[in-house]
């Protein structure tokens, strides 16, 4: 058994609820019956109220369907309970902020909506979770439509906003232009579709390549879903080129997988342009080992992983993204936003370098400096 | 402002969800990635161990539509979220147990059951929570159905149990023979059609008569709903009768109130038996007050209000019921369990007099020793 699971058995259950209050007679009556009446009816007759008297506004709900969990794939929502667990104690411990897990028996896309709409009163943000491409992107989508309180779906936007934080630093190290940056970018699921968006709004006159499992998303490609057609049709990547992985990555600076371990070589990373950036997102896996990459000549590596310097990981960007649009009454969380905070996380490295391009989650104040982009 | 409307608005949400472990870079490996993946590759291979390895089986749904919260009526889902707040403390304080409100956007009893059902797989179990009648039933009754999870709508049941808990003690105490007990259960929504239910299976030869605010519920009443009518029809009640509330009061000996404020008179009480027992328990006004209850000849007065004598609350019976389930993986309720319970709390009670038929909600051990009566 390893210590992992040991720590698991010990706990049974990462997370618990507790009262904020001290439990004595007196208190009980208040908080219960009979002095919860009032509470009740000043909330019926003023429904703002309950930001202030109830727990909403410190409350995100981390939803997931199981579809798409971790490097694991489909697994279900019993295999994605210890992951959103694991998310709520970071809510907690990052933000101040309370996590509830919903793990869902059902992974039909209405449905999904329908459960988030019909449990949404009680919460003050929902954080989509390990679901599945294409349907993550409807989902949200129609989420952000339907209720009045933030919605965002962290696999897509978190990963883009601290591959973007990342990257800004990394150009900065490596004093590469952004204007004439080539990118190429490895996997067109939830991150990749999202890292695509956000990159081509940060960096607009950066040329942006994308390969799937199938080779370079190009203009002739038949039978692309919508998302990454959209990308194509909306100029955000560039489909004039076919071919695959190596066809892509010849002469470009910048490599950003989210995709699969092991699928950059040496030779590929050497086909690049010169002290290539390489970003190997991949987990637990990267695309490649940070030590290999260096050795074919990377000047700047980042995989997801805490063992390896340069570690991107949305544990940086959700907690005080959450904080932040919540305690600003934050209904929507836009592009706008993100940038904001894809940028405050980059800024708030004093000096980085090439093992140092992005903070580490235990650096003190950060989900204080996210949230205050938000004000 | 009043004392509970100050401490709400100080505490701005009355639980919290913490972390059960310490959060460092190490643990923090474990709980979160890429410890965590072990425990979904675990869980995802064999789905029971969820109970060992996550909070589930120590987690219960509070879920409510909001449309009977305590006496004030439909007041929506927000309004509920105290009432919400303050049972997950309760389950936290005496049961050791992770109460998580879930109110609902939707009072459509489909949508209800649906998004229980979506919800599940993350918890132990399901606290259907102010739920109006007759609605409940039905919900209810498929969630129980649908589900592998207990599934408890405590507003029926808690309540029922509480009452024949502390009826078994009044009948000790006053040594009235349940055999030819003639009892007048006033109120006949959630709660009253769930008691008249569980005290016809502990004492089978007493006598019922329902009275809801039309009067006597007799077999010749036209459009009686679905859950009133079975209780004529499976005899649980006596229906050979017409009348109001007098009516049925003249010469019984025990009336039990789910209904509402002030609509027991001491004239009516002097019309009833001798020495007669009178659960008053309509919240927050009883039907009469204890003093003057007692000044017409009333034995024996419960009501659900604290600062009385003998209270019957629900809160009683919950934390203990679910954390009885839970521990011995009991998937379902049953109505023996129920009696189990209540007879466990009346016995819980070492010397039953009339002003103590019933524990105190802080008795020591009282949880376990409803729960014990699941093992």
């Amino acid at each position: 058994m390893d210590e992992s699971e040991k720590l698991h058995k010990k706990l049974r259950g990462k997370i618990r609820v507790t009262s904020t209050t001290e439990v004595t007679k007196d208190t009980l009556a208040m908080v219960y019956t009979p002095g919860v009446g009032t509470i009740s009816s000043i909330i019926a007759k003023q429904p703002e109220r309950a930001s202030e008297l109830t727990w909403k506004s410190k409350t995100v709900a981390i939803v997931s369907d199981g579809s798409a969990v971790l490097g694991l794939g489909n697994i279900g929502p019993l295999g994605a309970l210890p992951v959103m667990e694991g998310k709520a104690i970071l809510f907690r411990e990052f933000a101040g902020l309370n996590g509830v897990p919903i793990v869902l028996s059902t992974q039909d896309p209405e449905e999904i909506i329908r459960t988030c709409v019909a449990i949404a009163p009680g919460f003050g943000g929902i954080n989509l979770e390990d679901i599945k491409a294409p349907e993550c992107f409807y989902i949200e989508a129609q989420l952000k439509k339907l209720l009045d309180i933030p919605v965002f779906h962290d696999d897509q936007h978190g990963t883009a906003i601290v591959c973007l934080a990342g990257l800004i630093n990394a150009l900065r190290v490596s004093g590469k232009n952004p204007k004439n940056l080539r990118v190429v970018l490895s996997g067109v699921g939830a991150a990749g579709v999202a890292i695509a968006r956000l990159l081509k709004l940060q960096f607009p006159e950066a040329h942006i390549t994308a390969v799937d499992s199938t080779g370079i998303l190009s203009a002739t490609r038949p039978k692309l879903d919508g998302s990454k057609r959209s990308l194509l049709q909306e100029n955000i990547i560039d489909g004039s080129k076919d071919g695959d992985l190596s066809d892509a990555l010849h002469g470009c600076d910048v490599f950003i997988g989210v995709s699969k371990g092991g699928i950059l070589s040496k030779v590929l990373i050497r086909s690049m342009n010169k002290d290539p950036i390489i970003f190997a997102m991949a987990n637990p896996d990267p695309e490649i080992l940070p030590a290999e990459a260096h050795s074919a000549g990377a000047a700047i590596v980042a995989t997801g992983r805490s063992d390896f310097p340069n570690q991107l990981n949305n544990a940086l960007v959700f907690p005080g993204l959450f904080k932040g649009a919540l305690a600003n009454d934050v209904h929507n969380i836009t592009d706008e936003h993100k940038l904001f905070v894809a940028n405050a996380i980059a800024d708030s490295v004093a000096e980085p370098t090439a093992e140092h391009i992005i903070p580490s989650i235990f650096q003190e104040n950060l989900s204080d400096i996210i949230a205050a982009t938000f004000a």
